[in-house]
């Protein structure tokens, strides 16, 4: 158990709202009363302008650096979209950013963090981090973590602030799931201000380390090349010690889904919600849309995180026919 | 020339946004700094409820029926959104709605109509308003115009307060224009409250017959078959004289944009702002992106008007190669 001082507390969020404000879109609730089962509202954090939530947490970490430390510059790692946020972040405040990408990563998320002016390194997934760590000891730069940071977790836990804000009466919260940071700031917002709220995270059947772990009561390891199965490429991280130790608080439950619900999500979500969600932006929904039944009643809020999809896979989704057994799709 | 009293004021469209608050989604203005050439913000209408600004209008005309009109229900005529607009209004005032379709609309648009309990009746394009006519004077329904009165264009008109609430130093303003009625009502919020701003109309140019009326001084009436010809569906009707006669007063100009251009724009939307358009939905982002030439300078604010499209379509632009000529798609 980590001390009590690293757990990110509602005074840490509420501080980084304060902060992201000039940068951050303070993003609505989308009502989706086509949606019968139950009633649904959207966060659609696919409208930042980055495409995605991250650019809360990156410029808040970056913001709280010291001043000195923040003109050197930063480093990050990430599979897209922190990139993106770091990059964007950065240029905000006229810093270099040096990101460290996997191979695998779609163009549109490569070229979107060029063109904030980062210098991209790409390197084998496996490689990642330790290769952001040598830069930012070699060139004295920080680094700003993709989850693994108080400063980070209390940037995406403004998602939850504005929920409980717009909706106090909030009956079920439901966040993607991969490294945690996502998961553990709306949570802490969450259990502080509608302490009634059920927040569950969601994440991919082929990536469900986070569903094994808290069963577990402890982290479990999946291997890198499981998780890579899923479509969801946001998604195939696994929480730290400091995540795992607020998804343990904050987390009522976790829900799987499968990489069918997960595409039929997206198509509904373009054609119902008039959304561009990305297959790990999906998921929330996705457990809205298909497991309706393992989630307490009342009104829900599904956190669409980001936006950032190759056109040819949007496509593809859009024109497909869902197999038996996903309803609605 | 219409009597003044005709004419729709500010103060109209300061009491339907009152009106309006309980179903009308108040849209952010999307910042879109990936487009480097101008300051560009989206009002992304399609984030409505019903997929369009349609609710607008139609709600406001509703409330404004005297109690005894608006009980025994309402009659509306539509190539689509007004049509969901108005079945969907009426099931908020528990009323009963009849909805005459032409037969060559989207299924997605006559599916989303149903679901909301409005009787539909589809006949032939060049019949549908005589038909809504003769039911309405047979069953002694109030016909709810898709734009040609007063309370319509003052409910469309809310987006253009909003627009110069959140940004009073707004410098172009680009609505898309068939009927006239958005157009009409952003105008005349947009003159009343932000005298410098310049409001461009923009349609199709294969059903540009606003630019020629305006050029004109008078309405150009364009065949419905030529018409008929543009992938805007929602953009194949014109002005009618009250509509007109706003349009002469308060609308700065009218672009028109290709056929090419407005998939280009589809593509972008979806692919940049992470937003499903559908093409008359998508004609005054075309504008800002491919004929900034003949806009004056200044922050630009492009509404996205509707996103109903079928998946098919939308699935076709994602992946299609631009023509040249058509940059940055």
């Amino acid at each position: 158990m980590l001390a009590a001082m690293d757990m990110v507390t509602l005074d840490d969020i509420r501080a980084a709202a304060i902060r992201i404000a000039p940068v951050a879109l303070r993003t609505p609730l989308l009502s989706q009363p086509w949606f019968t089962e139950r009633e649904l509202w959207l966060k659609p954090e696919n409208l930042q302008h980055i495409g995605a939530f991250k650019i809360r947490g990156a410029y808040n970490a970056i913001a709280a650096l010291d001043d000195g430390a923040r003109a050197r510059g930063v480093v990050a790692y990430s599979s897209g979209n922190h990139a993106n946020a770091v990059a964007r972040a950065a240029k905000e405040f006229g810093i270099p950013a040096t990101i460290v990408m996997q191979e695998s990563t779609p163009r549109v998320k490569v070229e979107a963090t060029a063109a904030h002016g980062a210098e991209i390194i790409e390197v084998p997934m496996a490689e990642r981090e330790a290769v952001a760590h040598e830069i930012a000891e070699r060139r004295g730069l920080a680094l700003v973590p993709p989850f693994d940071h108080p400063d980070v977790i209390a940037g995406q836990g403004t998602i939850g602030l504005e929920i409980a804000t717009d909706m106090p009466e909030v009956g079920v919260v439901l966040v993607p799931v991969a490294g945690g940071g996502l998961a553990s700031g709306i949570g802490v917002a969450m259990k502080a201000l509608c302490p009634d709220a059920r927040v569950f995270a969601v994440e991919p059947e082929l990536a469900a380390d986070t569903a094994a772990g808290l069963l577990a009561g402890h982290r479990v390891h999946w291997p890198a090349e499981q998780r890579a199965r899923t479509i969801a490429d946001g998604l195939r991280t696994e929480p730290s010690e400091l995540t795992f130790a607020h998804l343990r608080e904050v987390i009522d439950g976790v829900i799987t889904v499968s990489e069918e619900e997960i595409r039929a999500s997206m198509r509904l979500l373009a054609t119902r919600a008039r959304l561009v969600a990305e297959p790990s932006g999906a998921v929330s929904a996705a457990a809205a849309f298909f497991h309706g039944g393992e989630l307490p009643a009342g009104r829900t809020v599904a956190v669409i995180s980001g936006g950032n999809v190759d056109p040819a896979l949007l496509a593809e989704v859009l024109v497909s026919t869902p197999r038996a057994g996903v309803a609605g799709a």
